[in-house]
């Protein structure tokens, strides 16, 4: 069987990283791959028994686990790689209505390039593998591309971020962490690392000045070492660095000063989601599972990527479906209200989220996509006039809440570039136009 | 803090291995560890956020994971190795009522030794994980131990082997596939191995004439070699075998012939699982969750251990809550109906099963404890004047369908010896003692 329907040769991780660098410095448009031809089905992944050699996919294959194959992988993490579930509790799912509204046709211009495109149009060509849309919790649009299908969960990246930083807030909210007080009351083994001075706070919206590159495009960034440390990418035979992410976050080191600027770094989010471990006594998922997913409904359990000693990736390790995380917006919309009524977080606690951090030091971060946003116990605020705010994950996943369009976004892609400002000129028209469009309704 | 609760150092493989053959060879019993003080909550593994070293239980884990890790290991396999969900369907789970009877009490005695024991004391005394007995449909008796928790799914160990074998046999009702067959008609890989004069049936009924130890007592025996192929062992660094299932199915060669007697071989369900996908066009995920788990209004998905290709063990791979491993048993009793009405599967497939297969060619692997039974499409039969059959797992899995006496009972437990004969002594007169409490209520 011929390797077929795909135009170039699969994305080495140097072709990746010199588009993702293309990407950031908004120089002209990287050629991307066509997303007709690199289709899931376009390419045939995993199909018969034993699938053949050319459409294998397995953790360690060696020539890495990039585009096109994470528009497979990213449905089928747990086939992969050790995972822990997220109990979606005993009781019935709440039900999603569906309220069909036509958006396809929905138009907008792409950021930069001013090029037109219909909603429908943006799908395939931000690699979607699933959008959910709710206006005023009913669902008006809902469409699976690829490997994703509605009971699946895909690798939700980033937004998993989101989830640790709630949980954090809840637990400040109910005074078991407390923002202000140093990350070692809670943490001591961290006390001669960069985070030996830093306070939960600073992790919390990520102000802490680490070592750490968060830059895909550098395959000597911190990042890989990160991955490799949690089991996320194959060690190799001789490897002999970390083997947790515990003993990985011991390494980091101090670079520049705390609380002077927004640094987006994945290590802030594992190190809160061992905070709130030890605050709360009990593992990510057992809490998650508690606080949050057996109380929103759910229809399906979540799961997590455990390391070596069974602890959750808090940096970008959860799964869940579409449904479930629009049904996780759809409850933050409502302040903290689930579908059944009960108030599953206090409305402190989504509006401090939701009112955001301080626009000047995210400024600093350089963001061209997101002039005038922030960032708040690990959600982006976009203060916008609809004062929307958003959980983001590279290659394109994506929570957006509009609360004046009573709208929630819920999205789940394998974009080829890591990095969100690779898919933001068409997801933030797109966000606002479907806004522009619901309000009239 | 020092390793406590346990009188002697954990098993080594090579002393499992001296308990096992003794056990095997119903020499005088031998020096089991106390159930006491070797349970999950007594030797604290896995607790805190990072487990101390001593408490810590890794895939990796240059000692085995044997007893006493088995008693933790059993309840969170996916968090050890790659899995794969087998989705319970978009519907409500079908109730299972609750009718409580005191059966702790009920009496009896251990096979060969004659020691007189109380069901209650049997729990502790066979390393029950958990237990639900089900008498008419509704629940009698339900109790959870150490690890296992009533969402959580547990290893069913070979149990695994009868849903193959029941997905086989509805496909044989339907004629996908033959069982007069030679396996060469779906399998041509297996031409020049074991298979290669076999028919789908032998491989059905166990009566193949392959050379492969399942001897756990030995340490070169194939069982190994197979655990290592599927990655449900450590490969170790300079590892050079086969790396999946089905490579590890095309190196296995003739010993003996076909047909001539029952001779029990994980591989042989491993094979049936891989004709079920070549008949089906499905994963036996995909297939088990369409015809069988999504039919039974079973409460939690399952799920099963996969290889490096994403190849599911049918050998021994499947975890499920006891609730819905009873469920499935209950259905069984039913003659395929589940408790919604819904015919789940043809009577004459269920009536093949449970009539057995021939005694005559059982008796030859002299099974001491299970004298007159026989083997049928991956069942255990037998044959006693209740018509019992079952489903075993080693290390003490089990379905145990009693239809004279209206009861299904379902149990995963963590013995320390890896054979069926170590903990039929007290489970079968158990069992028996069960079935005549509950005929008389």
């Amino acid at each position: 069987m011929k390797f077929t329907g795909f135009s170039r040769p699969a994305l080495t991780p140097l072709a990746l990283a010199a588009l993702v660098s293309a990407a950031y410095a908004q120089t002209a448009a990287p050629a991307l791959p066509d997303p007709a031809s690199t289709t899931v089905q376009a390419m045939g992944w995993m199909q018969g028994f034993a699938p053949p050699p050319d459409k294998l996919i397995t953790f360690d294959n060696p020539v890495g686990n990039t585009f096109p194959r994470i528009r497979w992988t990213f449905s089928h993490i747990r086939e992969l790689v050790p995972t822990t579930n997220v109990w979606r509790g005993p009781g019935a799912p709440s039900p999603l209505q569906a309220a069909p509204v036509n958006l396809d046709q929905v138009r907008f211009k792409v950021m930069g390039t001013g090029e037109e495109l219909s909603f429908a149009q943006s799908l395939e060509r931000n690699y979607t593998d699933g959008i959910v849309v709710l206006h005023r919790g009913k669902i008006v649009y809902e469409k699976y591309f690829g490997a994703l299908e509605p009971q699946r969960p895909h690798l939700a990246m980033s937004v998993t971020k989101s989830f640790v930083g709630t949980l954090a807030a809840l637990l400040a909210h109910e005074g078991s962490i407390k923002p202000e007080a140093p990350v070692t009351a809670y943490l001591p083994e961290m006390k001669n690392t960069a985070y030996g001075d830093a306070t939960v706070r600073e992790v919390m919206d990520m102000t802490v000045g680490v070592k750490y590159s968060e830059n895909y495009a550098d395959p000597k960034a911190e990042i890989w070492d990160y991955a490799r440390a949690g089991g996320m990418m194959p060690q190799g035979k001789d490897y002999a660095g970390p083997r947790s992410f515990y003993e990985f976050l011991q390494t980091l080191q101090k670079e520049g000063e705390h609380d002077q600027a927004f640094a987006y770094k994945t290590v802030n989010a594992e190190l809160l989601a061992w905070i709130v471990r030890r605050a709360s006594g009990k593992s990510l998922a057992q809490l998650l599972s508690e606080r949050i997913w057996s109380r929103i409904g759910a229809e399906q359990d979540a799961y997590l990527m455990v390391d070596r000693i069974g602890t959750e990736s808090g940096g970008g390790g959860l799964n869940t479906t579409l449904r479930d995380l629009a049904r996780f917006g759809e409850m933050m919309r409502n302040g903290g209200r689930a579908a059944d009524g009960q108030q599953v977080l206090p409305k402190a606690v989504v509006d401090d989220i939701r009112h955001g951090g301080n626009p000047a030091k995210f400024a600093k971060a350089g963001y061209a996509t997101l002039p005038g946003w922030s960032y708040r116990n690990m959600w982006w605020v976009s203060n916008n006039a609809n004062g929307a705010y958003s959980a983001r994950g590279i290659h394109g996943q994506a929570i957006y809440i509009d609360p004046r369009a009573e709208m929630v976004v819920a999205r789940y892609a394998s974009h080829p570039l890591a990095a969100n400002g690779a898919n933001d000129p068409i997801s933030l028209p797109m966000y606002q136009a479907l806004a522009d469009a619901l309000i009239k309704q």
